[in-house]
């Protein structure tokens, strides 16, 4: 990637959380940096230098810590906003276009900027990787937390992908605030897809202590997971094979 | 990760096709490996070197390769099964864990042999970095090639994932053998999603010459894909900001 001298914004995805598994594409862009942007614990995987100035934020405030991060590029900083995963995918790539057109009347130049979003290892990647290939036929992403969308709308998701006979993945699957949703979901689950589904729960993915949990639907519970877990929900094909859990190639009339 | 210094499998993503875009985790395996198998082209991207044998085969024999890849391992050789983009994702993982279920009763010592996924960039996250962020809110990936599953069932799944409102990511659009097939999946979609839903074709991503086009639904004609597109169709509230096309984080009740 050629990056220009001028101030630009750069949306990294720094993966699920293994340093091998950051690409040199991020590592150049993080180089090159002047400001490196993001919440607390994924701006504390980045080494600080002489010439490096790092703003670390809280998590509750992607559209304000992107505004942050075009305003600065405007001034001619080169800004690297870090996510963690792929930051196409339920991170901050979205929050910064978002800020961007919050702004384009006030900041009509802003539209001019370099913006570019370096994609990184997604965590429902990884989590299929460490356990076999769920995911080897046609999934969906879902994020399961509310705080962007009606959970009624999540419903209705889950009951009509399920019935398309999708994996699923879900990211944001249980938070201490509502824990009574996340139980509603694997019933909904249980119906849409049958009770012997398998489901897998990834917690702290390629991090030390990664956990990994596979159980049919009618053996899930809530408790299996909380906000460091990634879920992933199988087709009605998926299966074991010795230690590994995948989903063939092919499937059969629905 | 640490391999053993016995035989084993690692299947492993070299991503869209720019090398920056390679993980080290995967650099780190190619360098252990005795033996590299794969498709002729993914096979092409790796250097040559004393003690390593590379086996390119042709496309069509996704399983033959893999229980190809099991053979060598279980006589102590340290294989790397290469994919493009990540292995999980319409790619070598499954056909090698189908390979392993196949040979399960003949070879139940496979069963036991180290394998490992390792993941990669997937083409629909880099297409998605490359044009902005029209996978930020909940989305599916989806192979439109019929050759493992029924047709029927691929257009099922486009009515009831577009009904759910999801961001919709296509491997394998279209091929010389089955041009309608396209043309109707593009019709599906604009009565499923809306005609003025946001469409991107992303050719030959991240790769000398690649290209980007995004068009409204009611525009969009199945010779824009071809084998090498990745195809992305946003929700309902993907549009465009500046030169970027994005999905908000945030969904209204469907």
């Amino acid at each position: 990637m050629k990056l220009s001298q001028n101030g630009w914004v750069v949306i990294a995805g720094l993966g699920p959380g293994n340093e091998a598994l950051v690409t040199q594409e991020v590592r150049d862009a993080i180089g090159e940096a002047t400001d490196i942007v993001g919440y607390i614990p994924y701006v504390k995987r980045i080494a600080p230098r002489e010439g490096l100035t790092l703003h670390a934020t809280d998590n509750r405030v992607e559209v304000d810590r992107a505004t942050h991060a075009l305003e600065m590029a405007a001034e001619g900083k080169r800004v690297v906003v870090v996510s963690s995963g792929d930051p196409g995918v339920f991170a901050m790539a979205s929050a910064v276009f978002e800020a961007l057109e919050n702004n384009a009347e006030s900041k009509p130049e802003w539209l001019d900027l370099e913006i570019r979003v370096l994609p990184g290892i997604t965590a429902m990647l990884a989590a299929a990787a460490a356990i076999g290939a769920p995911l080897g036929h046609d999934f969906a992403a879902i994020n399961l937390s509310d705080n962007l969308k009606p959970w009624s709308l999540i419903e209705k998701r889950l009951q009509l992908v399920g019935e398309a006979g999708l994996a699923m993945a879900f990211y944001n699957p249980r938070s201490k605030s509502r824990p009574h949703q996340f139980a509603r979901a694997l019933e909904i689950l249980r119906e849409a897809c049958g009770a012997d589904t398998l489901i897998t729960f990834a917690r702290d993915v390629t991090k030390p202590g990664q956990e990994l949990l596979t159980v049919p639907l009618k053996d899930a519970t809530p408790e299996m997971a909380d906000m460091r877990t990634v879920v992933i929900v199988g087709n009605r094909d998926t299966r074991r094979v010795g230690n590994y859990v995948y989903t063939p190639r092919y499937a059969a009339e629905g």
